[in-house]
């Protein structure tokens, strides 16, 4: 009953297998093998674009190095105010760019809506010389709260930054499990809505430690190769990181893990939300449940063994405030949850109502 | 007959079962699971002290975090001229200390000298504003030319380093190779003589991605989780780093690793010594031949399918340089060779002499 | 009748006075001079205490100096969300401290409340990786508001500051106009009210440009000469840095001027509030005057001539929300203001209502 | 007696008066002044081409700025091993470029010659991603040693230099006393062999504290306000420093100043050149003498007051090695030294001999 997070769990049996196929035999290093090159290759047909992708170990390495082609050192990158690069990375992006500021926007639920995003551009005068220089946008796909962006909000979001001059760039942790909620094609959600660059998640959804930088434009990623270098994020044996890369996306397995999440994330907020007292906070798009419990069922939960986090009541919407002897906290499910471990996690809380 | 880098080999057998045995149930992420508690106390053991210890994925990485722990922005560190992280990392050094100077010494076989070190410690006058801060000692076990400093030689040289206010970090890229060449302690060969902070490789003798940042003093290591985060080299799923690390040491399999690849290297020098023509750069104290081929050999060679890099001759002492005809190279060993693969790479070499 | 800035004005007479004076024979460079020894002294007896004094040409320099003494590059500075260091600087401090992040807190009339600024470090554990750590709070005397803190205000902030393992840094690029008002000597305004270090800033009330940070804490500036000369902030020629605040704080010429200032503000906003539909937005306790002018006020002063600066409408309290032909725009005064400029001035806009 | 430094000298009267005449009235801040726009006209004139300019208060932030509108992080610099921004500006180069290499060059006399040039070039292959890429030359013209280069020295390295993508700086500290050397355009000296920025400084030659950085290829200054914003170098007074460059240039004022201190130079030399002993390093080309003293006449000056620099023996050439009893000293005279002085200073020595 291990709810803390995705990356609590470990890799998926096809992803296990591809990395002991790839061990055979010497490839080039640093990226330079031919399992790389399928990388790219399979990527550019998923995306139906020529990317160029650069592969890396960490969602921070691949976020910040991202956000480091859009932005200089004067620059603002504005991002959702509990957004994973504004506050879950140690200043990562601050530290790739050599010094932006990163400027938080509020919104429900996760997502920034369009009038939001103008008001804060409005704050960041393009010349004004003693300010930071609007320079990129991120958007999380699926958002923090678990959350998605229709199409045609990334769209507009995407046209208001361009409008800008502002680049945008898309944290797609879990892109997976967002395509797999909207069934549309990868092209959709990101380039022709405007996306410019996407950092793609394997790492959450079946992968060890995998992510792609994909750059829908090439022009952007003329100094990736040396941003990664010095940055320590390019793995001298690449074809293991390439080997999970084409093993996830061969036969669509990245979006059958993702439903599968997907869909234990479902059963759990329906569970939870024919029980008295429970009050799910945002719509489980994903495979994140964030949810209001009375504190005698979190606390027959973590008797029983259940591990997830309590998350900060602050970012509740006002309408959902805490009341005395409730706990806010967060559920995320995994491809390795078995329906079997949702129930028995419900019939814990449903016996503590 | 891929003798270009120790990195163009997969992992070991045992490295790759233990990563599947790894891949079990739940574990909290970013290093806070057992297996990387485990690490940390197969290393403190190893080294007879206890540790403070940090899993990266990247030689590079653990380089330059293990450096902006001793040195300040405006600090400089001294290296050989042609360590690896003098100008083999993009600047990663740099990156990471936020704007350092590696000063660069000379030395015979890419070993500094305690009087350069004096030398070169007196350019950077302690508390003179004007000039950076002498802050870091880095001094790479085994060097760049595949040889060995001595026990008392580290000792000597971390003697200066300390004197002058200087700590002094050990790029062990070929750390194993190092230790089963001299046989003596691990302890011997860091803290024992004066090492601070180990950068302790494991990616290029047997695992896929897997290197430790190790620090004797403890207080150094005080901010090194922050750095790790914001870099973006806390991976998520660490139990991955850590199975690497532990079936790595087990049963000094580390060690069985780099005494076949350093008896493949001693197999290749000693058949090319007794080629006409051919010039053994440096005593091969590891598993690297650096390695004057002429011409004619080097051709049959790599028509035979070798794969070895050109060296650059400038590096070459003005005692052996290069004649006309003549061309400069490294060959490099892993564990994965096989006696028959150097006996077939001589045996190339032999005809075309 | 310029009230754009304070730092539209020239320099008083006696400051340039002091710089002819200053330009006699020859002076050891880079501040190991006798009259930059004199400012040391002259500080220190002011603070009535033993004081670290760098001396800086511009406000910019001194706070990023001083704040990047105080943080890591991984560490939060809490400031207030409209405060110079926050949005006036392009990003200095993030430059200076290699990555900081600055957390805005919101506050009426450019003040930090309590409340506030623990709810702000409560969002930032100490010793949770994924965040910034709290490192720095950045108090603003004058506020960007012209609004002053009472000692008690002060001393509880840097209370709660040092409880949490913060230091406080104080924004004094209108100290003197703030210690005018307040009448307090400069120690109880600074350190015995918990500040540890403060930028003094002279420039903006009767210098050509000279500011100096004071470290009451003398451990804080133990790597400053080399934070202030990698920066290029150490003048060549720092006699005339020095001749300019020896000049500024002899015989109280910097309070002198600082008391004009703030008059020739009071004679404005008095007068500006006697008229119809004008509004002032802050209480005026230094030498600036916020306030919200009918259209055909504002016009008629521009169309005279009158120079002063709009000010965003966001930062006004909604209970001073703008209606429709209302401007909000900024008026300082400085020393250079004369009775009669502020007569001229009001007549216009009296004439206009 | 004060040969220290060419900054141990005040200014001069013409640019003393020039600010007193400055101190009139309000003029707008950052630079948006009347004076300000007049300096980029004169200099505009001057080089005989629209320049843009930016002025600052010291060479190393006039250097640091100028280098990193050259130089990406991961860029190399070349410069003489020996050149101020090498090793006298505690490391500003890195840190205004956020962490690029300097890659000393050696060179007779403080001169670069092409052939070293070539050769450092070719240790920084254009693509290979693990070093710094080559990114900018700076050369000091005056050198560190008081040498120059002629118009075809200059334009030959440009010449390599662009053909290899690299983008030339000069350090014009002491800009003045060569172009009065030369005799030649300032234009010749700079952009028409080649030089794509300039730092050109007045600073050591009249002015109290004025430097320049001239942009001849103004998309190389495309984001310079942002970057001398952020590193604190806009002064709010900007009227101070353009009166500063406008009454420096001014009836070649500046020429005029650098005439006299060469002059001065000239007449140590020659005297200096005549007793037994004494031996003058380099040629004498602008106002810096380096010369070996026996030790018995740097006493005696000493004894007599006399200030001065001792030099770092190890610069000198092996030719000129010291011998037992022997010093390495700097004397840099400057526009304010008499002829007088000179003999004063000279009567000392011969006495001495």
């Amino acid at each position: 009953m291990d709810f803390a997070s995705d990356n609590a769990s470990g890799a998926s049996d096809r992803i296990m297998q591809a990395l002991t196929a790839a061990n055979v035999g010497y490839a080039p290093a640093y990226g330079a093998d031919a399992a790389t090159q399928e990388a790219q290759a399979r990527l550019s047909a998923l995306f139906e674009r020529e990317c160029d992708v650069f592969l890396v170990a960490t969602g921070t390495a691949s976020n910040a190095l991202a956000l480091s082609a859009l932005c200089p050192p004067w620059g603002a990158i504005f991002a959702h105010e509990d957004a994973h690069v504004t506050g879950d990375e140690c200043g990562a992006p601050e530290f790739f760019s050599a010094g932006a500021k990163l400027a938080g926007l509020a919104g429900e639920a996760g997502r920034i809506a369009p009038e939001t995003l103008r008001e804060g551009l409005s704050r960041f005068p393009r010349g004004l010389v003693k300010q930071a220089q609007p320079s990129a946008l991120s958007l999380s796909q699926a958002t923090e709260c678990g959350t998605l962006y229709g199409l045609d909000e990334i769209a507009a979001l995407c046209a208001l930054a361009h409008e800008a001059g502002v680049r945008v760039h898309m944290d797609g942790a879990r892109f997976a499990n967002a395509l797999a909620t909207l069934g549309c094609a990868a092209a959709d959600m990101t380039w022709r809505a405007g996306i410019d660059v996407l950092s793609l998640g394997a790492s959450k959804n079946g992968a060890i430690a995998c992510e792609a930088v994909v750059f829908f434009d090439k022009a952007l990623a003329a100094d990736m190769a040396f941003r990664r270098k010095r940055s320590g994020h390019t793995l001298s044996k690449g074809r293991f990181l390439a080997a999970q890369m084409n093993a996830w996306l061969a036969d669509d397995h990245w979006l059958a893990l993702a439903r599968v999440a997907n869909a234990r994330a479902s059963e759990l907020a329906q569970g939870l939300a024919r029980i008295a007292g429970v009050r799910i906070a945002y719509d489980v798009q994903v495979n994140e449940v964030f949810v209001v419990l009375p504190a005698p069922i979190d606390a027959a939960l973590k008797a029983a063994g259940a591990r997830y986090y309590d998350w900060p009541a602050r970012r509740l919407p006002a309408s959902l405030a805490l009341g005395a002897g409730e706990r806010f906290v967060r559920l995320v499910a995994s491809f390795t949850h078995k329906p079997q471990d949702v129930a028995h996690f419900l019939a814990i809380a449903e016996k503590a109502a």
